[in-house]
């Protein structure tokens, strides 16, 4: 093993590590692609200060990403054929062939649905929801109805959909994201969060998204390290 | 006039005025409704700097909001009647009757569509749009097509539309937004984005949203003066 692909999968070994006590993981997906880094935590453990942290350290959109098989027990579509309009005709995205949007929701029991404990509900109640599917004994997993009995929509988290191969099928946060909690005794539900840059007003660059995670003592890895590892 | 009327007028005069120039101003909606302040913005203005400050002041959905007659024009729907699931049935939030999410967006010359730079383009091709509805010649009113040219489906800014008689109808930030770009010569499409507590995870408290309008030397003003003053 050379040198370099040692570093890698001794960077993989320390995120899933990290994301399997809790902590949130930097994921860098390629430079072909969208070369973004995203903020990724498990569902599970994301408390007020951690939406706080994603809304003033990383500044994208606040998402949750559920495999295929939980999104489809709880028939949560991909919106891109959902849309009966002209601007959701043909190919979404430049970067690959298809978005993983659903639905946004809210937790019934917040109020606006925006703030960090709002956010925060929303968010580890999905966890929770992802994991009765994953767990459900034969013939009793839980369908729309239980969805809807916790969840409303429109809300202010975004749902993303997982391709149905995961990683072998779609390399793009969604799927990174899943594969580490898949890794790791998580429930199969990770909030992404795209870390943009201040100054230049694009995606923060990977040598600055490395700086933050050393800063912060958090661990960063490269999305080609995680195929390598889990394809 | 009493003082405190006299103040609020002056507030009224000060937050047009500022936005007739181009500025945010913040309008808090009502402690009985959302309980929450919107930094607002001509939607026409919006430059990158302009979406960090709301990720990194703000903190809230980046949305824009477009009148009813506009959003009509481009058959952009209330995402509330078009979801065939059951967590769209019944109210969807419980400080009005209903919510004023519409579809999301991406201009279709950016890239992921998150970056400042990318959501700044789609904000002010947005504030484009809607003025071509307001400017159209009669007969000559650009329709669904027309929007799905410029625009694709799902994106990175949520649209809001209006309800059909704007503040007569309901009092969102949604409403207040376009009473203020509708008293000034600003096409009829405004950003709002709530701001949130880092310390309490709740929404910005009216006092500390007044302390930083003074801070950033920007108006705020009380949806009730709005509403006094346009209705």
């Amino acid at each position: 093993m050379s040198r370099s692909s040692d570093r890698a999968a001794g960077a993989v070994e320390d995120a899933v590590a990290a994301f399997g006590r809790g902590r949130p993981v930097l994921v860098h997906d390629a430079a072909d692609r969208e070369g973004e880094t995203d903020l990724i935590y498990p569902a599970d453990t994301v408390e007020p200060a951690d939406v706080a942290r994603m809304r003033n350290d990383a500044g994208g959109l606040v998402c949750v990403a559920l495999p295929d098989d939980v999104a489809a027990a709880y028939e949560l579509p991909f919106v891109r054929g959902e849309l009966d309009h002209p601007a959701a005709d043909g190919h979404d995205v430049d970067y690959d062939e298809r978005s993983s949007f659903s639905i946004t929701v809210n937790h019934r029991d917040t109020f606006t649905g925006i703030t960090d404990e709002d956010r925060a509900l929303t968010i580890t109640a999905l966890a929770g929801a992802a994991a009765d599917v994953r767990d459900a004994a034969p013939g009793a997993t839980p369908d729309a109805d239980d969805f809807a009995a916790s969840f409303r929509s429109p809300g202010h988290v975004h749902l993303l959909r997982a391709a149905p191969g995961g990683l072998a099928d779609r390399r793009g946060h969604t799927e990174l994201g899943l594969a580490l909690a898949d890794a790791t005794d998580r429930p199969p539900a990770v909030v992404v969060c795209e870390m943009l840059d201040d100054e230049s007003g694009e995606a923060l660059s990977p040598g600055a998204a490395r700086a933050y995670a050393d800063r912060e003592g958090l661990a960063y890895v490269e999305g080609a390290a995680l195929v390598d590892r889990f394809v």
